[in-house]
């Protein structure tokens, strides 16, 4: 149903070549084990470079230097951008039409842009503002006094928490709760005392956020998420958490409260932070990695506490042969003795 | 207010013997601690035994082999898969009325099966399949094009993204979301570009989700819960993952996307695994630990990397004695230095 | 907007002095970097000094002993706590008026106290019970049966399973699921079978419950957060778990089912125990630990496996060192040859 392009069509919208029959139809897009010949598959991944010799793709997108014997190919400096240059071709977002749900709930006083789209049971909490084209899912509470920028979309079942602010072009997943209470007791003679959380949630533009992550607002203090931001599902940002821009944290991983964290960094899976630290832009942090302490200057990181990443992975080498290690200082032990006992004898 | 039945009677429903009295009346199961002389208790974990000495119960359900002076016992195979028959013969599931309620909102073209329950403030997409005694709990929202097969429950607040198929006999607790988009960015030049996300979630026959875990969906690969899989709260499953049958995740577990899992795995709580591996069959995968790479064999592992257990635990225990180890070489450096110095010292 | 207080005046509400001019004029509180010399400031965490000596703020809260050069000081034994006071009084918590929305879904036979709120697209199920002053936010789900507490809130789209037990002055934030089925299974010939879960979830007073943090009922027995407890976001707490009062999880944490936790322990970041345990009152667990045996005394534990902190600090130094011992030792081996050989030439 999606048109057909030409190989060197597409080789032009995404400004790449083509090695092989530039006239060849493509309608559409497939992985390599399930596209057929009138289609586009994609190598992005080379250890999938067996099945890219296997497919039945009419032809493949590649980065560069890569070769496969008697196949079309459409090759792109990057191909992993230009996939998505190309999927968004095939596949362009459904339109989904505006208009206020004669079934959601809208307080007093709220604005709302052009085209707006607002879906049954929604609420819309007193003075919310919702930018141009912004979308609001089946079931989503916008709180009191939040601002939703101009063409972001809130899924299902989205949480805003009074006063939140989200940023232009936004995607923000069904179950995330933003603005919660930030976790801040003052515990005395053994009872825990909540302490107010007043402060706000600030999501910057182009922030994707996956399903049921959570990012709390601090007692005074801004919670910031940095422009660009990609955060995962069940992803914990706490209270008072800087996050640069451009960062991507992925699935189940957690920043504790106040810590700063510059521009660009990974997170890997299940990793963490404590709180309270100051994380260097670009450092890149390991799966199930905690980081303990401050990193001055952009590292790439591992372990529980997180070290230096060949430090870490010297350390597991190490771990794995102490066995190996502890046989020998026992042979050693056993020399020691017979030269001991030895030099003893002679000394007799 | 259950009926009452005879010792024997139960043994025969849950094919065991009686060693006792056959002929008393059981009117309820309780657990060790708080079962009465009229009610049938269960020891299915040893650490209980004291428990089960102790308890007022009239009967104790256990599995072979085991004695309990002077107590009747209910002697069964598998005494666990037995209590789970008992508490449903006790504890019948409450009726819920099927029936649309009128505070749902029905989207065009969707078709419903027969005896089909949707609690208030559902929400049915355009052209979504509910077959038959399917229940969708207050405030749920099955997306555009979904399928929820025969006899599935969705509890309230769960949702299902557009496109995505959940088989028969499925439960799926309240908070889950199926279908978000996978994590998938292409980046350069430091910035994140979304790749679309085309792909669908599909979850096979007898699965039951726990609440508010997540199951993304790939850009255009199917992510697949094989059928029997149970998977515990707050799990992780990323875009493309394919979890063979009757897989086992525990809670804040997590498998990174396109890892292919083969049947009858296990994985323990806050456990994980990287993206594009490949996990044999009947793998054990302990608390907390991280699969990093592929494991060709069916095993038992543990830790960060995930090795073989027996392994990791002897990686633990000489980590304990590694100050011991140390110590040891500081003792044989002395009496290196000193037979040095005796031969130094003939030598003169 | 706030009232202005003279300085000692809200150093005799919070019961300290005042180091410096009391007749000073303060109109709010705001963070260091922040305040202007109308607002008091505090420092609760002494790596914010610097901070401190530098901020604009009218006067600034302190423990005792802490010195500031040329600053009004209000001096308390608990800053934090004396925090939380003062923001109670510059920030009131605003009136949320009471009322049950024309928009909620109310079941037969529910009991409403005074002063309730509910607001829209709420469910209240069969003969939920709602004491004096309960707030329902939009969306949340009271299952049937439940109580819960005199001026207890929940948050927009909470859900209560059937049964379900909220004290007194709790607050449950957004996404958290209370009495969702515990992980039960019964395996036999490799499938899963579900094991009824019967038992119910009891929060006690004065809980605070993280969002999408989710705690599950029992199969028969009663799943407890004590009195006082506060859980973080994304918290697991598995069937039949006991904790003990006041209690603190933070946030990713789990505990496994049927693990009974003494009062006042405290849950770093990520960590978690295996199930069935017996953990002492007092004990704290390290970020991203796992217990996974009982700990019959408070601790201080840390590692996977948790054991003693101090242990698990040494076994890390030596981790580190461990290049280094290798070295010695390989040294050692060097001599032991050297000396050998010699011994042997002598000989000969």
């Amino acid at each position: 149903l999606a048109d057909a392009y030409r190989l060197d069509e597409l080789a032009r919208r995404v400004g790449g070549t083509v090695d092989g029959d530039g006239s060849r139809e493509i309608r559409g897009v497939a992985t390599l084990d399930r596209a057929d010949p009138a289609e586009l598959s994609f190598l992005t991944n080379p250890r999938y470079r067996d099945a890219a010799l296997s497919t039945r793709a009419g032809a493949v997108l590649v980065g560069p230097g890569v070769e496969l014997e008697g196949r079309d190919l459409l090759v792109v400096e990057e191909p992993y951008l230009a996939l998505a240059r190309l999927l968004e071709l095939f596949h362009p977002a459904g339109p989904q039409p505006p208009g206020l749900s004669e079934l959601a709930h809208v307080g007093r006083d709220v604005r709302l842009g052009e085209g707006v789209r607002v879906e049954p049971f929604a609420v819309l909490g007193d003075r919310a503002v919702l930018q141009d084209g912004v979308r609001v899912g089946a079931g989503s509470v916008v709180g009191e006094d939040s601002v939703v920028g101009e063409g972001t979309e809130l899924k299902p079942q989205v949480v805003l928490y009074a006063g939140t602010r989200v940023g232009r072009r936004c995607l923000i997943h069904s179950g995330v709760v933003l603005g919660g209470d930030g976790y801040g007791f003052a515990t005395s003679g053994g009872k825990h005392h909540k302490v107010p959380q007043l402060g706000r949630v600030v999501v910057e533009d182009d922030v994707e956020i996956g399903a049921n992550t959570t990012v709390d607002r601090g007692t005074l203090e801004e919670t910031v998420i940095g422009a660009g931001s990609k955060l995962d599902n069940l992803v914990m940002i706490a209270h008072g958490v800087k996050l640069g821009r451009d960062t991507l944290l992925a699935a189940q991983a957690g920043i504790a409260g106040s810590t700063r964290v510059g521009d660009g960094t990974i997170w890997a899976g299940q990793s963490g932070a404590a709180g309270h630290l100051e994380i260097a832009g670009g450092t890149v942090v390991a799966a199930k990695s905690a980081v303990l302490q401050s990193i001055a200057e952009r590292s790439f990181v591992a372990g529980i506490p997180a070290v230096e990443h060949r430090r870490w992975k010297r350390s597991q080498a190490e771990l794995g042969r102490l066995s190996e290690l502890r046989r020998r200082v026992r042979e050693f032990r056993a020399r020691l003795d017979a030269l001991e006992a030895r030099l003893g004898q002679e000394e007799d």
